[in-house]
């Protein structure tokens, strides 16, 4: 039996109207009034319908989160944090994986709209969703460009990029080779790349069309070892890129800092205790989050405002064990 | 300006009824007035209100999914499992982070039932959440025991811990050292102690009390090392604690697998990628989900059946360097 209103009215001595006068902060309430309503509820396990208060109050306080995909360490740790601040404000969040499929991410931001979400944060591959464009949801998007209106946020990837390489070559390295994923110019994460192409006088870019398939990032890697044997330096745009560097090297006795030094991009916590000798850009994962959640919370509230179309948080270069 | 339904049934020249059918998928509709209608709804951008429906079809299509810590990469690649399979069910997932705190979970587990979910996936630390007990939500539990009547879910504990034990002992190892989490009986996970205990006879298990504190880890290892230096096995209850196993081994220059042989517990892709040597018992995480999944959607279909109490399915062992 589902207990309703009208039974915490009851037990409670007081009319319905108290009751959802209570449950809404509606009102004048005596201390005692409200603390009777509140120990009936507590008594009859009543939990008020937060669906029914949404649609008079036109807010969900739901949130949609679209990344790639969160067994992914840096999805991981951004999605925790995401969440994490997220809850202390009152939101709750609904997780969506696209798995990098344009398809399945325009399905999930219907999905979101129609859910009356109050915003989306969006962090995934995909340009071109009309959904975005359309919509007057407040969205923010991490680390790419969705639409003209729609603000970035994410790590100041071409300062992170200048550090790796200049690490790099003040280790001494001559032939700096690059692993990126594909080249969209509109993606603030190819800056990692302008930045090693404006710091190396040949540049050498290897592309992985599916950052996320370890298959072609393998067959990519050792393709540089074949085609570049003197390659004595590797600047890869994530660490899982860089893992990957790190094992075929081991695979092929190539010694790693001694001839071949490697740099990867992210430096989550995951990665640092599986790989603790991995030197990475570390993103400011905290800062991108809370900075995400609170220009979605600016947009919520002031639907109108101008914010920043760009914002870039410091990295950092955490030097370890592979050069 | 917000697009209702009478704009749509305006641009498709049809009354809002029928508007309203098509949506919903109610009463007889020819093929020709459903096009006329979505190619309006497309036009304009519509998206129904799936809050205002799902208040009278007693349905929000939203599930909860409570975990410890998504950036966990056991907990990420469960997460995206689950969601994966939700989604294709056509129901929208709401992430909660408990991060191991009993009164976050308690809260998180409230806010669920006030947005109506229609069930509750949990896979967390806490016993004694009352929400749990009192809800009349389908709840299923993954490797935990909530309540004499919630269904677990999970990987054979026991038979997994023997797994890592006798391959131990195969290996040649005569000093085999376990570690796990606090030891609550009731928790299934306990039995991968509880095998290690039947297989070695003078049985020693460190207990780490915060499963997620690498510091607390990395100190209970060094303990290790200094009161029992014979140890020439570690089965570890997770692959985060078997990694740093791992490390403190190499800044102790103990040789591994000469000098010492190191399980892990998991077997998750994200291990596999960032640490390749490591020898690990691997959890089914498909299957854990999709039964979760489907058992909870059983439940939502119909509530009061009586579901298998237990269900736990077969993990695998991968051998590698470490062993």
């Amino acid at each position: 039996m589902t207990i309703k209103l009208n039974d915490v009215a009851e037990v409670a001595g007081v009319s319905p109207t108290t009751v959802s006068r209570v449950i809404n902060n509606r009102g004048y309430i005596s201390e005692k009034t409200k603390q009777k309503v509140e120990s009936a509820m507590k008594e009859l396990s009543y939990y008020p319908n937060d669906v029914a208060r949404s649609l008079y109050k036109k807010r969900t306080y739901l949130v949609g989160l679209i990344i790639p995909d969160i067994s992914n360490p840096f999805y991981g740790e951004l999605s925790l944090a995401i969440e994490g601040i997220c809850s202390d404000v009152g939101y709750r969040v609904i997780l969506c994986n696209s798995l990098g499929q344009p398809e399945k991410e325009e399905a999930y931001s219907v999905m979101l709209i129609r859910n009356q979400v109050d915003g989306i944060i969006v962090c995934s591959y995909n340009r071109d969703v009309e959904t975005y464009k359309k919509s007057n949801l407040p969205i923010v998007a991490i680390d790419h460009y969705l639409a003209e209106t729609i603000p970035v946020v994410g790590s100041d990837n071409y300062e992170g990029g200048k550090m790796a390489v200049q690490h790099l070559i003040e280790r001494g390295c001559k032939s700096i080779i690059h692993i990126n994923g594909p080249a969209e110019l509109e993606t603030p994460t190819q800056l990692r790349r302008k930045a090693y192409e404006d710091l190396i006088k040949k540049p050498i870019t290897y592309v992985v069309k599916s950052p996320f398939d370890e298959e072609e990032i393998i067959q990519t890697i050792k393709k540089i070892f074949n085609e570049y044997p003197e390659t004595d330096g590797i600047f890869a745009s994530d660490d899982l890129m860089a893992a990957s560097c790190l094992q075929i090297a081991e695979e092929m006795n190539i010694e790693v800092p001694k001839q071949l030094k490697i740099v990867g991009y992210d430096g989550t916590s995951t990665v640092n205790r599986l790989l603790p000798q991995l030197t990475t850009i570390k993103q400011p994962i905290e800062d991108i989050a809370s900075t995400a959640v609170s220009q979605m919370m600016e947009l919520i509230k002031h639907p109108d405002k101008e914010l920043h179309r760009e914002t870039f948080l410091s990295p950092q270069i955490i030097i370890n064990k592979t050069t």
